[in-house]
């Protein structure tokens, strides 16, 4: 956390038309959540006072997931896109009020590091523009130097030999006081080829100014930008390579790290074991010796000590296993509450459910919980047995200790204690197995 | 596709020994098709007159094979394998009447290009060796050109220091005006160590015949053969990397590319996402915006724009998704059409089944498709809501805004707006699950 | 199978705190089995005469593995650590009367070759010290060998500019005849920094005694040893690309090799298919011809020629599955043999049960094996057709060729050739459904 007062302007508005898709490029998805929600995570690290996210393509949309993301977050919008200045003019208004310093970062940069946005935040300078070493300099603009700081940007069709041999460039990433930002944001001109307003002539303004502008570095990697779903892909690759470090670090067990996909929020403990290809998706937590077998897709659910999951299984939002639970393999739960001890061995769905301690529920077990208009809870107390293949009609509840036979239909709350049954009893007919199998050959051989 | 009457042969009689296996080599699958069919499918982009496969070795099942993959192929036998020259030979006779130019490919040779077939079709030159630049020439035999074209072929072990300096070296592929094929197929002799006749003798041949004889090159990634377990592994990584590249380049979204397996024909829409970990089988089309999620395999089905797949569904041949559909987690649909907006949300098998607009499919739900000797349909209206674990006994029909209840074997057809029930009411016996629990300890304790 | 007898000493008492784990290194899984079990299985091929695990950190778990993966070897505890040769002075005494030769390896140390072991078996010196050539020596110990063997290990510490250049450096892997073995170990002093007894030191005072030492030598690769999680999974990685490798060459057919895991002990046929991502963990035979579609869980089981088993299936310890059986999606089978020809195609648990030749198990059924305090078991004859969604409440029986109706709870033996129904006859209500459903929208709507 940084100790000046931040206000982080987040630019989102471009299109990403090298994405090949019809989805704003900050909308694709880096370790399961939208690109833009990187830098929005990053961002909040430093406590900020404000957060304006600059909407243009998609707006809408952008909007909704920002909402979601990071429900303080405010949207500015940029209807036509003019420019960095001209989208960071678009911001300014939200923040009339501020002072202090502005950070001006973009959704699709997504590893900006909590460590030089501090340095942003608190560099003494008026403005700082966030430089790298570039292995490759390309076509970045240049960052000149000298004693007193930042000299001038040198855009590469500009630069002379000597300053194309110069490695520190622009990362396009920029603080500066929020006065000082106003004032100079109202200057920038569009009297170049493409009629747009840059945000990278700031820091010329500013010194011409008189005021001091300074160069913080970064490492390269932190400034990568995403452009095409090859760098998208790319950049997950990073993403989910610097995840499973960090968890084996951590003391996580996992078969083969490589088939165990993390998302931005995952939190895993120490000496939990995770099998081969395991999806996170967003919201997941797996406590200290913790168990997810091969094959299993968890999101928005809390995975307790002691407990297994898997192989095959399925968690979705919600999903609440206590200590020592055991799902099994094709199982899903969603919503639900499973309390300490609870097994779930096979073929089941639980959705909208609580499930006391050490209840058994048995294979092929359904909890109807949708009538075709609306949802429905099942409550099931603790120590009861559910049998394999038993329907519980929510909204329904079943007592403690109570059990069902397999098979059963439970449409009526079944009291503590209870054994309910809902079956028609067994018939065998001698011999008809046979002579019906004989029909259907000879049916079969007319046909 | 070419301008010139096109006839192909492809050589694929060998037994491929280093394989170590009992099947024939070109019946390995690459890309999800035996390694024949990408012969095939290159050669057929030519719009071919005829295509003749030689088969030998395994004859019987690349025969079968070759009839699914490419109907109008014919087959030659060769059943004793005595070179590449008598290959051919087996094959002439199929194409007696045939004027135009003959291509002979290699069934074991998959990445061959379109634009590659083009230039041999559409050479003016009389016979025409396909050649590359080798990275490494080895053992290749070199193709020594000069002013007149090709002026010989000269095997590794017949050359001198200066001849096996020339990267240019053949890669068995040959194309030549159908006529002059005969004719030097015809003189072809076996005067060799091995004793057979190499079809790499017919440009020497019509050479001398004043023939006159070219070169067309091609990429050697293009000449890529199989030989071993381990170059088919090579071989698979390559096609499924070239795949997801192009699939990326459409703009499909991936999670991660690496864990996505497509098959020769795979057809994926801009803006499909497909999660990780899915294996698309032979025959699948999946529209712009339809989302597959992790743990899917897919083979011969369409999936419509909208619709959402999985995690952990298997779609097998003939299932059909309408837009909007929603396939769910354990669930296997064969052979069944689903109209716009059918939701089958868990641990289903929807087999030989219709299922009309809009209808829910509940949890557990099967259609018992087989009664021991034969297969039957089911057919479901729109509108109508199928509760879980309902047993559809086909051949059966469920009217449009029909119900079953839960738990239902439905072996009668239920009428349009009509609830259809088969269930044994709730018996709640009290306290019987208590004592029941307590006399199978006894009895455990006692055993 | 070495020609001298052998006992085998397996130091495995260190705690790996550079693992950040509460579990004893040893027991770290590689290859689906714990690390011990490596040097444990590499060792039994000598066929020793005594087997001996040093075992410290989490003696009682590292006990516990040890008993599993290798019954007949025996535990000595070193319920302090210090040092190596301390740690073999625990173990002297279980190998009292043991005249011959006696091999120290390390339990995190799991790629140990056959060859080197038997080279150490039988070599005629008196003590042997396995060294390797380093490719960066950096800290190992130096071995300093002269015309009469092993002269000395110098430590890195202790090396002067020309030994520090000696590339041969020691593994720590230690061979020496039993009777000087205990006399050397014996004599052993721990006047050093870390005050510890190092096995190290033998080989000095066997030569100053007169004995022959000398030096076997094998690839590095094959005394990797395991220090931290990320070592761990990078000797899982080289442990499964070996596998792969293995089974390539073997005439495994495999869609891709990266996704299919093998235990140490997996055992795989020529021409079987292995779809991709299937894991086996220990136990595992797949018959020559079988095939493992794409996501696959296997453990402790056998699939015999002709088998089909996935995707999506979970065969658990004890599943034995005969000639030709069909083991489709969503399938678990636990402790159950299937004999030959038996279908289950969908959505089914089987869990300690017998099914006779050709019988149907028809989807969604589930064996009801626990009753809440025991498990039970299942049997059925041939040709038997379960029809789908039946529950089979064992302890039961269902004979040969008979049938169950689709949706029957069968709690009571079904004699052969009989059909089993247990069902309520369906009842159809006329327009009740969309009454139903408008209801549940109106009392939805005042909600």
């Amino acid at each position: 956390m940084s100790e000046t007062p931040v206000a982080l302007i987040v630019l989102a508005a471009g299109q990403g038309s090298r994405m090949q898709s019809d989805l704003p490029k900050v909308l694709h998805r880096l370790g399961g959540v939208p690109l833009v929600g990187h830098a929005l995570a990053a961002g909040r690290r430093l406590d900020p006072a404000q957060v304006i996210v600059v909407a243009g393509h998609g707006a809408e949309s952008v909007s909704a997931a920002v909402a979601k993301l990071d429900p303080e977050a405010q949207i500015a919008l940029q209807p036509e896109q003019l420019g960095t200045g001209h989208a960071v003019a678009q911001a300014l208004p939200l923040i009339e009020g501020f002072e202090g310093r502005v950070i001006v970062l973009y959704g699709d940069t997504p590893f900006i590091g909590e460590d030089t946005l501090t340095a942003l935040a608190d560099h003494p300078a008026d403005v700082i523009v966030l430089g790298f070493e570039a292995a490759d300099p390309g076509r970045y603009g240049r960052l000149v130097t000298g004693p007193e700081g930042l000299e001038r940007i040198v855009e590469y069709k500009d630069a002379d030999e000597a300053t194309r041999a110069i490695r520190l460039v622009n990362s396009g990433v920029l603080a500066a006081d929020a006065a000082l930002l106003r004032r100079f944001v109202a200057q920038l001109g569009n009297d170049n080829a493409a009629g747009e307003y840059y945000l990278t002539d700031v820091p010329g303004l500013a010194r011409a100014a008189g005021h001091r502008v300074e160069v913080v570095t970064c490492d390269e990697a932190e400034t990568l930008g995403i452009n095409t779903r090859t760098e998208l892909s790319e950049a997950e690759a990073l993403f989910q390579t610097r995840a499973r470090q960090r968890a084996l670090e951590d003391g996580v067990t996992m078969s083969d790290p490589a088939t165990v996909w993390f998302a931005l929020d995952t939190v895993i403990g120490r000496d939990a074991i995770i099998g081969q290809n395991v999806v996170f998706g967003p919201g997941v937590t797996v406590e200290s010796g913790a168990e997810i077998l091969p094959f299993c897709h968890l999101e928005g659910c809390h995975v307790s000590s002691g407990a297994t999951v898997g192989p095959f299984a399925r968690l979705r939002p919600g999903a609440e296993l206590g200590g020592d639970v055991h799902v099994g393999n094709f199982v899903e739960i969603k919503n639900s509450v499973l309390d300490e001890g609870v097994k779930v061995g096979h073929l089941t769905y639980l959705g909208d459910a609580e499930i006391g301690k050490a209840t058994n529920i048995g294979a092929g077990t359904v909890t109807c919980n949708y009538d075709g208009v609306s949802k429905h809870r099942t409550r099931i107390g603790a120590n009861a047995f559910i049998g394999s293949d038993t329907m519980l009609v929510a909204p329904v509840s079943v007592g403690a200790r109570a059990m069902t036979g397999s098979g059963s239909v439970i449409t009526m709350d079944v009291p503590d204690d209870a054994l309910a049954l809902g079956r028609a009893p067994q018939v065998n007919k001698p011999g008809l197995a046979t002579r019906l199998m004989e029909a259907l050959r000879l049916r079969k051989g007319k046909a």
